[in-house]
């Protein structure tokens, strides 16, 4: 068969008997994460520059854009609504694919959901099996993809995104196979612009990219068929690893992927998070004030030491990417959850130069990516250890609520709740209906 | 400085006294050449599905798109005018840089100069330093970028017209290095989508990408400064094999590369034309009649073997690839510069099978790419041999009434004569005067 058609199969071709409660739950927690990251970033430069020359270009008013009282075309909406959700670098993200699967395939099928009026069941079904199509061919892509510079985000997200526009649309397989072919030819992102407004831009560009592609398809636009896999195709130009993954319907229905997502609870790299859980149940656990602490060792993969482990960091947004400082922030009772605690100050603070003076990172192959041990000595001389791996994964109602606070903290509580309230609804009402209930466009 | 650098300070630093005549006279023939085409592919499939949703989205008239009376945003427009002149693939080819310049530079420098009401002469110049800009960063790249499966039109078109549009949009260094910098993690396009609608979809999106890229610039977003060169920054992760471009300032005024651009006069592969000159010099010479020919044999480069020798094509499409064909067609006074000839009845025709089994390929590694050797065997037992290479291009003059009369055959001479003299006219107009004068959107 080949990928291309086994994923147009699976997006097209999985019913929504096949698709089970937990799954579903876990993509409306995905999208409750989704609004309150994108309401958020939304004035976010990034975000406001692709906004502006949004509202330039105008055109038919077909789907909403987070904070704009006007409807724009789908394509637009999908760009503007992609850069804001992945603008503050704080939405969701699944480590087996290393991507960020909401930031793309939300906006691209929410926009197209709207500018079609489907239900509020279709657009969910669309979004989680985009996602986890994005999630899918990440994994066949693999590593190497990502190491060879890609933003797999982007890559990846605009595959899995058109997916769920052609289920979306009810696209037959030519179709679809049609569309995931332009796609191919479309899509891009570069690792190199991390550090700049073009990292949120390529989720936003990826979003755009699968609708247009969709779009094309609908209206008979043709395109090579077995576009990931074929010779020179999308993987073998962007040093595709090309896994086998098997069975995709069984593997959708004994292990969905995108329930293991991940949401960001710190608002800070992902690879200090697991230190932070760490630490918090240390703290949690024994009570300690940061006086009482003498010293703190972090071990985590070694990876993480060349990405976000800034020993000095002199901007809020260094301080986002410094073990030493997170740490103190927490131990010091500043909330990391918060995007505006990531300020300059942070790194000029005396208190919070002397904490982070006493934390150590630790390379230690045997750690997994997602993991980390942090050991606190107090000046007491008694040593606590504690292992924490994001992949571990509480239930979903820990999960919702930290969700929940998550939101609150960055939108308001009334706002988080409203969006909350209507998401909970969303199976039963149609998608122009939801979004006038959520009331947040 | 790194190529982003230099190329940034070529595309805005070069004056108008550094730019000569006689590359502004190419620059203005391949214009003639791309109107030519662009009208003549406007009402292809790929052009009029990409045009409806374009015409869907609607919004701000900003720029003609070719057959539309209204107009719409310069993106737009850009992608269907780009889609369009390279919808029958007859449009300018570069060998050194393996890419078409026109149809991705015209269509976002066009869109651009009418949206923002550029003169003539700015415009002009900007459409030749993108279109230099992209030979010197195809080159720059070079054949293996391609061989990986890169669509070379598309990467370094996008690349180039950026540049252009940073030109006419009158950027500093830093904007004109953001501006590269978006396009480069936006610009994308696959050499497996050849033979789809994906090909010219590819330089219509690549026109859009610049259009976005110079906008987003315009309006301050920012990237990765040095985003050609660096570590996982486009070459690097596409297959660049980075060679040193040397004094680009200093080559640009001694020996421009879009001088050496090729216009097609015959309207099937580019690996066939040095063998229709060939014939239609020995043809001309002995003024043979097909029946007077016992045997054709052709030396060509290898590659072309794989490319452009279908022995026995069954539609008009494949006779585009067929030597075989395609010299019969001209042994038999059909017109090989007109669309319509390569017709799925060529290849049912038994006088041009008969022809056409006459004709023997010849891989020979001493001829390069742009070259063919033709020998012609009478049944008098006379052999007549012709070396052709495309590269030791025929004066402007020659070149400039062959163009002419190309376009005559595509969009009719009355027409075409409007716009070569509205062409003429464009260094004393705006291109606003322009679009008015030519009278062909």
């Amino acid at each position: 068969m080949g990928l291309t058609r086994d994923i147009a199969q699976f997006a097209i071709g999985t019913s929504g008997d096949e698709i089970s409660k937990q799954a579903l739950a876990v993509m409306s927690l995905s999208l409750m994460d989704w609004f309150a990251v994108a309401i958020a970033g939304k004035d976010e430069p990034a975000s406001r520059i692709v906004f502006q020359i949004v509202q330039e270009e105008g055109g038919a008013t077909q789907s909403s854009i987070l904070g704009s009282p006007v409807k724009y075309p789908a394509r637009a909406a999908a760009l503007a609504n992609g850069v804001a959700s992945h603008a503050l670098d704080y939405d969701d993200t699944h480590f087996a694919y290393v991507g960020h699967p909401s930031a793309v395939i939300v906006p691209a099928t929410l926009a197209l959901a709207e500018s079609h009026g489907c239900t509020g069941q279709k657009f969910l079904d669309a979004a989680l099996i985009g996602a986890e199509s994005a999630c899918l061919i990440g994994t066949w892509l693999g590593r190497r993809h990502y190491q060879a510079g890609f933003h797999q985000t982007a890559t990846a997200g605009c595959l899995g995104a058109t997916l769920a526009c052609a289920r979306l649309l009810g696209f037959d397989m030519e179709q679809t196979q049609h569309a995931v072919g332009i796609a191919s030819t479309r899509t891009a992102g570069l690792k190199s612009q991390f550090g700049t407004m073009g990292k949120p831009y390529n989720a936003g560009a990826a979003a755009a990219n699968a609708v247009e592609s969709a779009l094309l398809a609908g209206h008979g636009f043709t395109s090579a068929g077995n576009a990931l896999e074929c010779g020179q195709g999308f993987s073998a130009t962007h040093a595709g690893e090309e896994h086998d993954l098997g069975d995709i319907p069984g593997r959708f229905r004994n292990n969905c992927l995108l329930e293991s997502v991940q949401h960001k609870f710190h608002s800070c790299c992902h690879g200090i998070h697991a230190s932070l859980e760490a630490l918090t149940q240390i703290i949690k656990d024994h009570r300690f004030s940061h006086e009482e602490i003498k010293r703190v060792s972090v071990s985590v993969n070694p990876r993480w030491v060349k990405v976000c482990h800034i020993k000095q960091p002199k901007t809020g947004l260094e301080a986002k990417f410094s073990y030493r400082f997170a740490l103190a922030m927490l131990a010091l009772g500043i909330d990391t959850a918060a995007p505006a605690s990531f300020v300059d100050e942070v790194c000029q603070s005396t208190e919070l130069g002397e904490f982070a003076a006493r934390v150590q990172v630790e390379p230690d192959e045997e750690h997994p990516d997602t993991a980390a041990t942090v050991t606190v000595e107090t000046h007491s001389g008694s040593i606590h250890d504690q292992y924490y791996d994001l992949e571990n994964l509480p239930d979903l109602a820990i999960r919702t609520r930290k969700v929940q606070a998550k939101a609150g903290s960055l939108i308001g509580e009334a706002v988080a709740q409203q969006i909350w309230s209507s998401i909970q609804a969303l199976p039963h009402n149609s998608i122009n209906q939801f979004m006038q209930d959520a009331n947040c466009f």
